[in-house]
């Protein structure tokens, strides 16, 4: 229950904090039960409320589900949001990338958000908005984020992105992909070393640095958009 | 039930056609009922044989479940194996490369399979060997088939990969992950049309020859190994 002081905002009203409560709460239980396996009584009594308490801040458990992992992913992404937000204005691009991505590839690597990932896949298909919530939330958001550093530093003529949002995508994907592939599929075996995270992302900052970068060869328009 | 025909081999015994119409029969029961809804009932009746016959198959349901996703990927990597397997004695290596990234991530991103997919992650945890075996049957086997081919042209000088598994495990994924983290988390919506799954596929493969080239920037190596 230690996550429940994270995300109890400053300022919040009783209600408000009773709902980070909760959050807390139904976080432990569909992590310990699963999804499917999770029920709101279980949520009510970890959290200490009443179950009309419960369902006065979510009226089912997808959307209680829903508020579980957009927590947990805004946590991820505003830890990350200083090294994201400097990048458009970085004066070593490389430096700067490869702390981003070795940040990145070890926050959503991590085994909470893992299960979580697993669970939404899972439950996709009942509950296509509780997918799509994920993906808003997650890649799509990130994605947009990055786009526009890239974007920045395309016009400052330190990158060559002709395309910002498939260069983002292709960043994200290049830092996450083996290690998260690994991660859906291999379970119960020890999680990679944080060596070895570090040595992807170092990785897909060089393949992103010579498609994307100034230097690059063989990108026939020379001229940043 | 069409694909009965594909997996029976030539010259099979009765026992094998058996097996094979087993498996067709179970893929039609997995994916319309999913891993949970699935019996072997349904499995023996839509087969034409009795219990008994799928049991003395198959021992349970993960391992039937195994044997029918192991022999769509298997499916796959039979058609995919011409294109891949001339790689290394290629003289048109971004032409060949596009071809393969091309026809890969159709395969890959094809519904039945994409459910597949779906249905391990979501049983990786009850069932850890079962998605292990996925894993194993499809990204690790095909990482080692292309890494075979980038180390050939490495050695031929016409890339520069210090290391092939990973430059191969950065391939498969480049080429693969934006529309196949969107099939998993956006579901309901009409899949990418070709047009654009040939475009993430022909960027993939402009990545990976910035990147290992032999006319990369910015790589201090210069030698082939």
């Amino acid at each position: 229950m230690k996550k429940g002081d994270q995300v109890v905002g400053t300022g919040s009203s009783r209600s408000d904090r009773k709902r980070a409560a909760i959050v807390a709460a139904a976080r432990e239980v569909f992590l310990r039960h699963g999804y499917a396996g999770a029920t709101m009584d279980d949520v009510a009594e970890l959290a200490g409320a009443s179950k009309v308490t419960v369902y006065k801040h979510f009226s089912d458990k997808p959307s209680l589900f829903t508020a579980v992992f957009t927590t947990a992913i805004d946590d991820v992404a505003a830890a990350s949001r200083p090294l994201v937000d400097s990048l458009g204005d970085s004066t070593d691009i490389e430096g700067d990338l490869r702390r981003f991505a070795r940040d990145h590839v070890v926050s959503v690597t991590a085994p909470d958000l893992v299960r979580m990932r697993r669970m939404i896949i899972a439950e996709a298909e009942r509950f296509p908005d509780v997918a799509a919530a994920w993906h808003r939330a997650g890649p799509e958001r990130g994605h947009r984020s990055l786009a526009e550093q890239i974007r920045k530093l395309t016009a400052r003529g330190l990158l060559r992105a002709t395309d910002p949002m498939l260069a983002a995508q292709n960043l994200n994907y290049l830092i996450l992909s083996v290690p998260l592939n690994e991660a859906m599929f291999v379970v119960g075996v020890d999680p990679p070393s944080i060596r070895r995270l570090h040595r992807y992302a170092d990785e897909a900052v060089r393949l992103f640095i010579a498609a994307y970068g100034v230097a690059a060869c063989g990108v026939p328009d020379a001229d940043p958009a």
